[in-house]
């Protein structure tokens, strides 16, 4: 490792935010807890969770001491951990917020020892609570899992403090060995271009905009706050980031003289923000410009509409139908 | 979530196989826990790490109490984080392996507070040993950090039991506002067509690899085993599947009567399990057959052209230079 890879580092006691933004580089899945404890249910979105012990099978997640959720989860006897599906970000959101109704809104039915089960999860683990542990400003919450669910679909990723997806790592591609058929080898290779190229050209991008000393947060909310100011809420949302990484992004560049917060509690671009926001945005046109330069007009259209028809048969959730044969 | 959704559920007390794969939905990162106790050194991948507390600043993990590594973590009074990056699946299985010489392979250096410090990771966390508690067969080991870094770099991860790469959310590109630039827009939304197109085609072969009743693993382990009979070792790091995957993968194909372990420790294909991989196979070639027919060949081509360029100007780390604009 060259010192030029280094972001950024420190003592955690005297640096939070770029603290918070390490920690963040440990991506994790997207859980919601769920406790019902007399007719009081809570449900909150958490990442800290982990598997612990297989015999017994024991997983754990923390809960901040603050939280107005803690007297559910200390009292009721049982929880449920929901695991999120990839296209659950508005649930994720929605049990990451407080002061609202959850359930009211919520496919949910009442699991097996009593918590609340989410619909449309990856995974479902009902447990009963084991053991209570301090740790600093959290609670270890040590539960035994009596009942697993697995659903089909793809887990929910929060990675460097935002929502994404997993993708199958490119090298694994890169080594299965061809079927033989030399009739359509030449086909599979191009799904495998496919997902070689996409990988790539975000990498690519994401060099562009770190070289540029912007975080992906950063990025982001320049793009949302062009048109209009908004709130802390919208942007999370619209954004696809965590509150903690939203938050952090838009104290950076109030820092930083870009942002300002309004009376009504939206937040503005200044003068400069706005100079730096279309930069910002200059920049991705460049980044396009130059990527697509020099490639045949023709061979690009042709592009666009292979991809557009791929997308399109894939979405409809299925191939086109045999009859449609040579 | 309708009932077919539901790949398995039971009680994790009766099959230890299912709830494996049931936690598997949870995705994590992975780190590389280091630490050095008078000569003797550590070093063990492990993903059931979290962040625990800011103030102070505390995570967790952990370790099985039959692991070997036990008394050096116990002993010393530090430990280092090492979260791997998405280019160091090797250095994830030379970690996660046992009884080989992990160190005198791997870029590393003493920490600040002694413990080895990998290279090449996208965070460094080193800690103090600040309590051990106990869970089930494992310990829960609690560390106060001490010192943080965070470099360039996206996160390995780890999820449905094999290494992967996060890329971001679909839904997230779909709603960012096009810069207004009219001659330029038309490229941008073809680097996004990208992004799509190829998440909803590895969505799309997902699904029918799930209907024809095979996990990742199974189909993977199918591919490799075609031409040759492989150890458990060689199965994981070419299919990039974690151990207990890669494990309960073969021990599901031993059971079906599709695989046999042999007296040199290989693992090779009966005649049945032939007959299944090359069925597996050939349920790639249909898949893509369907995908790409009556797709016009010109365009195919044009295609494989296009994104052929893209990943060596994406691969070579630049875009091309400017003078060769048009």
């Amino acid at each position: 490792m060259t010192t030029s890879d280094i972001l950024e580092q420190g003592n955690p006691a005297t640096d939070g935010r770029a603290f918070r933004r390490c920690l963040g580089q440990f991506a994790t899945g997207v859980t919601v807890m769920t406790a019902q404890h007399g007719e009081v249910r809570a449900g909150m979105a958490v990442n800290s969770f982990a598997a612990l012990s297989l015999e017994p099978p024991l997983v754990l997640w923390s809960i901040r001491c603050a939280s107005g959720s803690l007297p559910v989860f200390t009292q009721a006897d049982h929880f449920a951990v929901n695991v999120l599906a990839g296209d659950q970000v508005e649930l994720a959101n929605r049990f990451a917020a407080s002061g609202i109704d959850k359930f009211g809104t919520t496919p949910w039915t009442p699991g097996a020892t009593g918590s609340p089960v989410l619909g449309g999860t990856v995974a479902t683990l009902e447990c009963a609570r084991e053991q209570v542990l301090e740790g600093g400003d959290h609670l270890i919450i040590v539960g035994r899992v009596l009942h697993f669910t697995r659903s089909a679909g793809e887990p929910l990723l929060f990675a460097q403090g935002r929502y994404a997806l997993s993708q199958d790592h490119p090298a694994a591609l890169r080594e299965v060995p061809k079927p033989a058929a030399p009739d359509t080898g030449a086909d599979w290779s191009l799904l495998r271009l496919l997902h070689f190229a996409s990988h790539e050209m975000s990498a690519a991008f994401d060099a562009k905009r770190r070289a540029a000393g912007l975080t992906v947060g950063q990025f982001r909310i320049y793009g949302w706050l062009r048109d209009q100011p908004r709130t802390l809420a919208q942007l999370e949302r619209l954004a696809f980031l965590g509150n903690q990484n939203a938050n952090d992004s838009l104290a950076d560049l109030v820092d930083r003289g870009h942002v300002v917060r309004g009376m009504d509690g939206r937040y503005a671009l200044t003068e400069q923000g706005h100079v730096a926001a279309v930069a910002s945005g200059q920049r991705v046109q460049r980044f396009e410009e130059q990527v697509f330069r020099g490639l045949a007009p023709d061979d690009i259209e042709a592009t666009r509409r292979v991809l557009g028809a791929l997308m399109q048969r894939a979405g409809a959730g299925t191939a086109p139908p045999e009859r449609r044969a040579a």
